[in-house]
């Protein structure tokens, strides 16, 4: 089918090569006129034959969001509007009443899968209307994995929950990644396993904790065996926030997801305010901080 | 080659089938004689060509000891004693000393693959002299999955680490499946998204967060989507200790295994005194406990 | 000074007697007409002499709001508003807006306590123009404890910043809490430690852990040895979920206040859904339900 | 009464003044003859006069069992040793054991207290036989906080209980020391509190996070307003892990104190070899490490 593009990125980029692959026609808008189809949003919506469906794929917060206020002076009636990026699940809601004013449906839709997608598939998680939902489905249906759509899509709810799904995906995501690390190091701290590379390989296949993380972390460190040409200095995005976050509002414990993020947070300080404090206590009851470890 | 296979228990004795269909001959033995081929162990010593290799799939703690203390007395200089089990890697020492005073080698091999293995082969990690892991390599390369060896078996150090890795598996495997389980609680306590089984089948390709433990949790919900014939009560039995005691031996942090942990624990109290305690600080504090919430 | 004050709950019912006790002119409201002062606000308003400072201390949320809104229909330029209670700092924003656009100044107050503070007086944070503080200073030092100033009142910084600041005061206030109760728990598990209220009671003095929450348990062991009468079910009233949101926007990690909260919630649930999918996932890697402890 | 002190450093030196202030002899040994009083443990036992009750204030581990072991050759039965120094309980028993064997009595205290003991007294928790504890109370009562025995020493259990109770203690002390660590890097993150030490110091009374950890927090802040002048490194020194193994041993939640102790661990690394990994896992599904906060 026929689709509008905004935001031709490392994602927006890719998808557009796996769906034009598959026979769909793709008009892409993005800044940089050197990867775009259309000179505009304007000029892309105008290439669209109604009624119109159109991808954003941008950054989330702003630019998401002056790309949806854009779409709605420009689409009409009956189009819909698929915002692919990673917005939070309460802006779909924003946008989704801003469009409806003007008669235009709304789908949000969470993407998974990375610079990895473009040959694996994507992992999908859509929130919206059915009718909609169903509206773009060979859509979905190309940019998912081959083989059953149940274990590569689902339409999780209404407007926001596949952001939502997608959220907590990536929450896991930390998790998993926390316990993977967590068990590299204290390989790497003993001095009884002498090949800890080889350990972590030896696991990709039989094992309880295979997985794709896994198998990419065994990539990682066939290329440095020690990893020791990274920093351990981790950003984060946005969803394990909001993770932890919705977890204290449904009053859901989620310590493992937020140890996680906990040490994302501490892997980017040069020094700890909180362990300075702790260093100021344990000097002012055990003496002089030379001989703190004593009296306690 | 052959094997004696002492323990025939779910792990044991799917083992002796997938070691007979490769064309091995395994001599088992077991307490429950309907499934033994021996009737005692000195009965399978007797049955097996020196240099032997006995293979011992019992439970950690005192039965593998005592297994070890009887094969001490009847194998001979130039035999070989696999421990398959699930020892802690200080038992390794303990089991790898008394034997060396007659001469028998030593193998300790952590297994992982739960019922799942028969089919798709084990994950090996052995520990061990080169030349005794090399001996047993027929056993290992077919009870291991197919395919490229370093995929699915290590030999991980000295006498001690094919458990000191296994038991990092479990520790990992420990906080993946919190990790999992906070996500899906999360998930079920949120009122979008209306698919939660749905939602988790469609991790399955694509995204990130695909693995193992995630097609289980798949199979699991399929049978019972809202895991509503299950209790929220989950043993534990070892693993996931020992790497957290290791963890604080070598000061590596280990928050999401240790949360992991913990959160088995709480699941097998009917009440906490903890809570207790903080129940009745906050009733000292804030007046009447039915006005506790008040005052601070 | 003279003093409007909205709400005789156990805090505000309190604070007028410690107030009064000082010499202050206290002009209460509380829906309550039996300890009412005044019929209304508007009664309890005409009482007072320009320029009026009234100081609402009822719950936070809607009843702090739509208190403040009927104020600021009430009360006239040059006229002070102090908020008591346990708002979010980000309502201080919005009810200092509101009233400033009738030249009504605002200032938030954190009062820490509880039913103690009738007799040690409270600990006060305060947040405002330097001048609206200074104005309300008679006030503020008859509520604090005796003594000097510093040691128990303090301006923290401008409107929000008093609750700001008993924000991260309660959630240390958590942290402290659920620190004295994994001992209290440790204690009581083991079998060495035979007088476990005793020993609680002889950290009063001498100890690093001395402090106003550990005499609060010794004062609740003494009336119940082993807290048998209480469960162990905690509720939690904001500050300790604003605490964790803060620290996630300030990345600042806060893993034992965390714990604390999640403790919390935990403590609340008869049956935990994410245990629920640990024993889920390991009764299918590991066999049938009874066994799932054996493999691994 | 007459007692034997082994071990004249900052603990053991303060003890011996107070010991005295109150009229007890004391003969003091240490390897630093400039504060001893005996040139060696033979000739400080030569000057007791049996029964005698010598009191061991060294560092844990060897010192303090090379020290029990000279004086089962020194000692004479119905002699007493009380073991102060933080051994860990489970070397109680061994040190009982082997003093049992010529017919001396044993008794193991926690000593709180820093080195503010001198001046306040020192939190004691005693194991032990009760005759035996009975016999050291006149040292007891001098080394306590004056006032209630009870809130200042404790008789915990048997022999280990002393300890115990003390490593306990010492768990709680590191979890408190985390909340308000976290509170303060909490505030001084803030740009709203813009009085962070004298925030802290307000917080000295009437609140409910009123503590002698607290008075000593805000007496750090006044020589450091903004703990500039400290690293934020702290050791630890065997009390925290040994209450999170326990806490193992006995199946016993205890977050906030394993959270406090792996805070510790994390603060002594240059570089986070965990968090290697999860940078390497970003960056292997992300893409380039530049822009590996996109994908996902």
């Amino acid at each position: 089918m026929q689709l509008g593009l905004v935001g031709l990125g490392k994602m927006g980029y890719n998808m557009r090569e796996r769906l034009r692959a598959d026979g769909h026609e793709v008009v892409g808008y993005d800044r940089d006129q050197q990867v775009a189809d259309a000179s505009s949003i304007t000029a892309m919506v105008a290439e669209l034959t109604a009624p119109r469906t159109v991808w954003v794929m941008v950054p989330h917060g702003e630019p998401t969001s002056s790309t949806v206020r854009e779409l709605a002076g420009l689409l009409d009636a009956g189009d819909l509007v698929i915002e692919g990026g990673n917005s939070r699940y309460t802006d779909d809601r924003d946008n989704a009443a801003l469009l409806a004013e003007s008669g235009i449906s709304y789908v949000d839709v969470g993407v998974s899968g990375g610079v990895w997608g473009a040959e694996n598939g994507y992992g999908l998680m859509a929130g919206g209307e059915t009718a909609d939902v169903q509206r773009a489905m060979p859509i979905f249906d190309t940019l998912r994995p081959a083989g059953e759509r149940a274990k590569g899509f689902v339409h999780a709810g209404p407007v926001g929950a596949g952001h939502y799904a997608k959220m907590v995906h990536n929450g896991i995501e930390y998790g998993l990644m926390q316990a993977y690390a967590e068990g590299f190091e204290l390989l790497a701290a003993s001095d009884l396993v002498t090949d800890v590379a080889g350990t972590i390989k030896a696991w990709s296949h039989g094992t309880v904790v295979r997985s794709w993380l896994l198998d990419l972390l065994v990539r990682a460190m066939e290329q440095d065996p020690e990893l020791e040409q990274l920093q351990g200095y981790v950003t984060d995005s946005g969803e394990g926030r909001w993770t932890v976050e919705e977890s204290i509002n449904h009053a859901v414990p989620t310590p493992a997801i937020t140890a996680a993020l906990f040490a994302r947070f501490a892997s980017r300080q040069d020094d700890s305010p909180a362990m300075k404090a702790v260093a100021a206590l344990r000097n002012q009851f055990g003496g002089h901080a030379v001989q703190s470890s004593d009296g306690e």
